[in-house]
């Protein structure tokens, strides 16, 4: 039976009043000393963050990324400040200490980012901080089963973003009643009101009719937080919004729901008067306590995940690496209980399906929403409590770019893979196939980009992904392809493979996935003819191997020629290129698509934009002939 | 006064039946001749698509792309074979044709593009449609301020997609009541069913609450369809929103409502009986009357776009190139009433707030939705209608990375400007920094990359991209800079400028924006110690000027180094690697941005991450060394 709501007493409110007032003026102060940053965007959040903080989430204040302790999720990540105030009225970061944000030696940036260890996932690009708290909500109920809670903090200038109803829909989709979202409806965004201003009605129905429990507070209201936030955690089988009207800049005179305040310091002369109009109103000077976690949680141990057998398949036997890829997750998890997948209802063309069929606990289906499906994935693998795996066509990972880019400033720990990479798709056409790819994860500071080229290496980059921190991007294709290695060849990270090999070798093509194939191809004819080339498999493209590359170029004469389903722009070509650039007398052809394709046969295609083996014959010819 | 409904005819209604079984067979059969393709999403939108094409739409069946005609969007570009059939009723497209579906020499591709006539926007790339409709619709009704209306049919899977939803809050936000968008709510995704199955009146509550008119309806009825359209046309203030309850596979024994049919033609020994039992249904065989437009809407001249006067701009004035971009949109636009700009709540940063300020009727604020931005940009370019310009911070638009993708396979001619790139931003830390922009934009095919290095040559980067077809990227920066160039100085695509010369130069630096101004303190620097360098500004990073670029390496002895505010990957560094890899005895080095930067003052963040005067100093030194 659900317990009956208890309204705090007098002395407990005016503490969190005092308390929201004292983050306030840290906020102020803090953005004043760095001469950047958001105060009238903390103001507006003071109540939120007092009653989060000092009454209703259990955790641990000295340990913040303890497992047990509740999640907080600053959304709208421009208020940083009033985060860092929070953990200093906890007594996590020093006084002083706030004095140096958005300085070059401090940790306590302009956004916040997991350099400090109260924060799980970076935010500041908006509407991204919602669907990472799902997929925390979704390992908290469905894997941990445990009764840590997810609370998120977002503006409303956010909810412009769709991002955030795709993270509604999953919230509501899976029940996900552990999890209470909170918008700051402070009416103003950078530039101008946000579309819907002060009308917390319309939000309201907006998040209803989105499926979660929602009512409507007055933000700077302690005591109506404190029974909407007790509300939230006796629903079951939603999660709850709470629709927050609040004023940027509240407390601060003549700046308090103005224009033209967003992103810009209290100026100095006038800080000194603002403060002490704020200080005048604090009664109280207590320690508030803060409650523990109510359950522990142990930790996840996920280094050195193991497959549980070597590769079965047979040389020759034509296997497509798309289909490997759903293969090697189910022997994965066969061992491995922490390895969790995601997919965006292409799961029947990626193969994540044959992982839903030997695990359907561990799968999660996130629709056709690329975006929350990266942002779920990087909520599962914050505080180490799963491997992330999360699946999609390569072209659609181009959606989830933004998110990507911030799972990186995020150090997350997720493993993406792009199935349906390049022309060699076929008839479905240019909106199918990633071009562009390649170029995009090689961006991503300290990714993991594998290419595999049959299901043998296929099922190493699956098993190397899970054991290598960081995002990994794996790349598979469509189309079958025979498998080239023997079930004993040892990959690694960063080291590429001679498959072809000659004393009379007079030139290197470097090929991967369907075009490693067309490059032995193009071996076979021209042996025939006594030509000799050297055929190398980069396997990872992020690290190259750089190495082998350049020995085997020296080795051979100095000619390189790659040849990629891939735009010619950020793919294998200019990697290669750039990873020889320092080299004298090496040189590099690129064979890569360009111009926007079209449908046909996947032979056909390949053929006609000029990846084929017989486009790689001719270029090896003509390389003689200079 | 509105008119009041009148029940089409029977005999119209049993046309518009039958026009939907020959739409349904015609989609069976290429799909069975192209032995691929999705014929059971076809036959759940084949009453639609016949009341759309047959009874509501106005246009004439001769000039599909005339301006003066109601559009009509395919969201859910799977469809396209009753897109095709569509035409085919018409008689635009000749009926043997159809069966080329898919084919490598058949513009009938996998997914609708504008290779067709009748194809504004390719999509395929699923939730894109009604964003690009509502581009559409804002341009006939704010811009064109004329009659015609828009269609979009989109899929129910695609309403997980978040775009869709910031497509839902423009088109209310902006009253755009010509605009009318139709679910086709046929319950079943590509791998399982989506997540709202046939739940139509959650899809009602959850557009209402976004504004828009809506109404449930049978989606096989045509009575039903019909009455739904006579409504919408008569809505003022709100698009309208009808969302049908269809079947997948409608009409096909055993196939219809069933599982696992997505994206499958219907077995070669099963069509002709199918065929036949949807044939059976068939009772006339009437051409229906297309109504023609109902107004006429001239065409507009987009070609030679000049600016009124010559930069005014002095040599050494310090401007930041976002300042000069919004000053160069205001002077575009006072002589140029077709130019549109738009802005995701980034207007005072990107400056085109400044436009909004001279031409306030031509500025769209798109809000905090860059996906719907780019989106509404490509629908407000379609048929010539305007030359629209479209920025935020360039982070952001690698939310919408999916989406340029797709304005490129659209053949868009959209502008897009992004500011606050690379680290020397500073204080507001990684979140906010571009540093992958540049990789992203050389991927699109026929984008035209411009990163001017002070005010002149910005104000030449819009002038030119208002006149140089296809998407084109104008990358700007955060700080103020010299101006570099003289009021009388000419700027071409594809031509970079040698900004420091001299016989004696032993080495060329290639540097763009912020690190053109470092290389050129370097140069004074080494100047001094009687070292000379060659300083390059590429203007264009794609396309780049190969030409200019090898002759000066070669004319001082063949060392680059390529500096950067920009990640390695996809850069500067690798374009210019790329472009001299087939040149024996030229080597780059590239200094370049690695890891993820954080919070500092600008000068500080180029010093830490290798791109300051002082690296290029020491790279120029190591390289005499060597």
């Amino acid at each position: 039976m659900a317990s009956s709501y208890v309204t705090p007493k007098g002395k407990t409110l005016q503490n969190l009043r005092d308390i929201a007032n004292r983050l306030r003026i840290r906020s102020i102060r803090a953005t004043c000393a760095s001469n950047s940053g958001h105060p009238t965007s903390c103001c507006s959040a003071a109540e939120i963050m007092s009653v989060l903080f000092f009454h209703t989430m259990h955790y641990r204040p000295n340990e913040p990324g303890h497992p047990s302790n509740d999640r907080f999720v600053l959304s709208k990540g421009h208020a940083a400040p009033i985060l860092y105030a929070a953990w200093a009225e906890v007594g996590f970061i020093k006084e002083p200490e706030l004095l140096n944000l958005r300085k070059i030696d401090s940790d306590l940036e302009g956004h916040p980012t997991p350099r400090l260890p109260f924060v799980d996932v970076a935010t500041g690009s908006l509407g991204q901080g919602l669907g990472a708290a799902c997929g925390m909500a979704y390992t908290g109920k469905y894997f941990d089963k445990t009764s840590y809670r997810i609370y998120c903090l977002l503006g409303d200038g956010e909810f412009s973003e769709g991002s955030v109803w795709e993270a509604l829909q999953f919230g509501s989709h899976y029940q996900l009643d552990n999890l209470v979202a909170i918008i700051d409806v402070n009416r103003l965004g950078q530039s101008e009101a946000a579309p819907l201003g002060h009308d917390t009605d319309v939000y309201r129905k907006r998040c209803e009719a989105f499926g979660w429990n929602t009512c409507v507070v007055d933000g700077h209201d302690m005591e109506e937080l404190c029974q909407a936030l007790w509300q939230a955690s006796q629903q079951k089988g939603k999660p709850t919004m709470i629709v927050a009207k609040t004023f940027k800049g509240r407390g601060i005179p003549d700046v308090e729901n103005a224009d033209n305040w967003h992103g810009k310091p209290i100026p100095k002369d006038k800080v000194e008067s603002v403060i002490s109009t704020i200080q005048s109103q604090i009664q109280t000077s207590d320690v508030c306590t803060i409650k523990p976690p109510a359950q522990d949680v142990p930790p996840v141990n996920n280094v050195d995940i193991k497959m549980p057998s070597l590769p079965t398949y047979n040389i020759g036997e034509k296997v497509a690496t798309r289909k490997a890829y759903g293969l090697a997750l189910v022997k994965l998890g066969n061992t491995n209980k922490h390895v969790v997948v995601l997919d965006g209802d292409t799961k029947n063309s990626t193969f994540a399906e044959l992982f839903k069929q030997a695990h359907p606990e561990r799968y999660i289906e996130c629709y056709i929403a690329e975006q929350n499906m990266v942002s779920v994935a990087v909520g599962c693998a914050t505080r180490n409590r799963t491997i992330a795996f999360a699946s999609t066509f390569a072209a659609f990972f181009t959606r989830a770019f933004d998110h990507i880019r911030m799972a990186a400033i995020s150090q997350s720990n997720i493993k993406l893979c792009g199935s349906h990479s390049g022309v060699s798709i076929g008839e479905d056409g240019p909106s199918q196939m990633a071009l562009e790819d390649l170029a995009m994860f090689r961006t991503i500071p300290g990714c993991t980009v594998f290419y595999p080229s049959d299901a043998i290496s296929t099922e190493y980059a699956v098993s190397l992904a899970a054991n290598t921190k960081g995002i990994c991007f794996i790349r598979t294709s469509r189309p079958e392809t025979p498998i080239l290695y023997s079930q004993e060849e040892k990959f690694e990270v960063g080291h590429a493979k001679v498959v072809r090999i000659n004393d009379a070798d007079r030139v290197v093509v470097i090929g991967a996935g369907v075009t490693l194939h067309e490059a032995l191809s193009a071996a076979d004819e021209l042996a025939k003819q006594g030509i000799h080339i050297r055929v190398i498999d980069p396997f990872t493209i992020k690290p190259l191997d750089a190495d082998t590359i350049i020995s085997n170029a020296r080795a051979t004469g100095g000619h390189i020629i790659t040849v990629e389903d891939h735009y010619k722009e950020g793919g294998i070509g200019e990697a290669v290129a750039a990873a020889v650039s320092g080299e004298p007398g090496i040189l590099v052809q690129s064979l890569a698509v360009s111009g926007v394709p079209r449908s046909g046969k996947p032979a056909e295609l390949l053929d006609l934009f000029g990846i084929s083996a017989k486009h790689i014959i001719t270029a090896v010819k003509s390389t003689f002939a200079n």
